[in-house]
């Protein structure tokens, strides 16, 4: 099984990649640019001290991956949707990990969404045949890509297909020290980027970067 | 100082009583019915060995109390705040604990404010002079109501006055294995009733009564 990244170059993209790349998981590390990809790839590679990350377009990592997760900020999610539309497979299991969170000379503000959340949103632009979950949204990618960073925190999980969303489970129980809630429906992602937006606020207040949850009773 | 409860005879008013009594703060159960206040307070004071707690009428609880907790469900919060409001006091710390779910047939349901929030909803009806705090919001009553179950959670504290917030995290703080953080102003609310409702599913889901939360890296 392969692990694609839509947009993958980025901070968000490198945590996971190391990460899963860590666990085993050959991850494939997809961008517009077939340079910047093979950049990030070898980079990750590295970092995660395994030969299990490659770079390639966009249109390529879709059609070689089962599992694909949206490693771009939230502003670029839905163009970027759009633009891969034609190349997404059929049974394919897209996981969002964005939160609708702005920084405007950086402060942090939340957008409100007409959909409820940005996961609500992306799945207005999934091809039939394509789940969508939401996930890792509330991990902060400064903490994911720190490897030595041990995550000792919760992965909530949310989506409408159960299918799909054990299949993440699965995948995100095999990184160390993370382990997967199913948070129920996809629209639980409305309490999930809120929380994002709450750690995001705690750093700043607290002078942190790495604000994660646990559940305790659970 | 005294902590107040107004309605405190539920399940979460047992729990904030009887937790507060064990670490040494007098508590006063505030309800209609003076004899309701005082039978409840002599079942927090034995449960919490100590003779810490009493009971009496909201008004009179209303009148002696520096930091008064609502602990009513959220359908009878706004009601009961509007028929006390004459006997706040100035100066006063209002908590509000509630979170805007009900329940249908024991299925939780989130029912989404105008106001943005519970805690905002309840802000408008505040008398000049009295500072609404929320607290206690995603802290499980059946958690806080079994004095032997250990906490180790934390406490998210939000309002508008830092003043009001800092009183009530000091006084947060004297539970043991209970941390109060800062949440930010009132607006955070909507994250943290929020995350009540994602604790009760997350109960349903893995049958458990106490899941509450966790902030790592900080």
């Amino acid at each position: 099984m392969n692990i694609g990244l839509l947009g993958g170059t980025g901070v968000e993209g490198k945590g996971l990649a190391i990460r899963f790349a860590a666990a085993g998981i050959p991850v494939l590390v997809g961008s517009r640019s077939d340079k910047r990809a093979l950049d990030a790839a070898r980079d990750y590679s590295e970092l995660s001290r395994t030969q299990l990350v490659t770079g390639c377009k966009n249109e390529e990592m879709l059609a070689r991956c089962e599992i694909v997760f949206l490693t771009l900020p939230f502003g670029r999610a839905v163009p970027a949707v759009e633009s891969s539309r034609e190349h997404f497979r059929n049974g394919q299991v897209f996981v969002d990990v964005t939160a609708p969170i702005t920084f405007r000379e950086g402060r942090p503000d939340f957008v409100e969404l007409d959909a409820g959340s940005s996961a609500e949103l992306l799945a207005r632009y999934m091809p039939a045949g394509v789940d969508l979950v939401a996930a890792f949204k509330t991990i902060p990618a400064h903490a994911l890509a720190d490897l030595p960073t041990e995550l000792r925190c919760d992965v909530f999980v949310c989506g409408d297909s159960n299918e799909a969303k054990e299949r993440v489970m699965k995948v995100a129980a095999l990184i160390p020290s993370l382990r997967p809630l199913d948070c129920g429906p996809l629209a639980m992602a409305r309490t999930l980027e809120r929380m994002t937006f709450l750690a995001i606020q705690l750093n700043r207040r607290y002078r942190r970067k790495g604000a994660r949850f646990t559940i305790q009773g659970i």
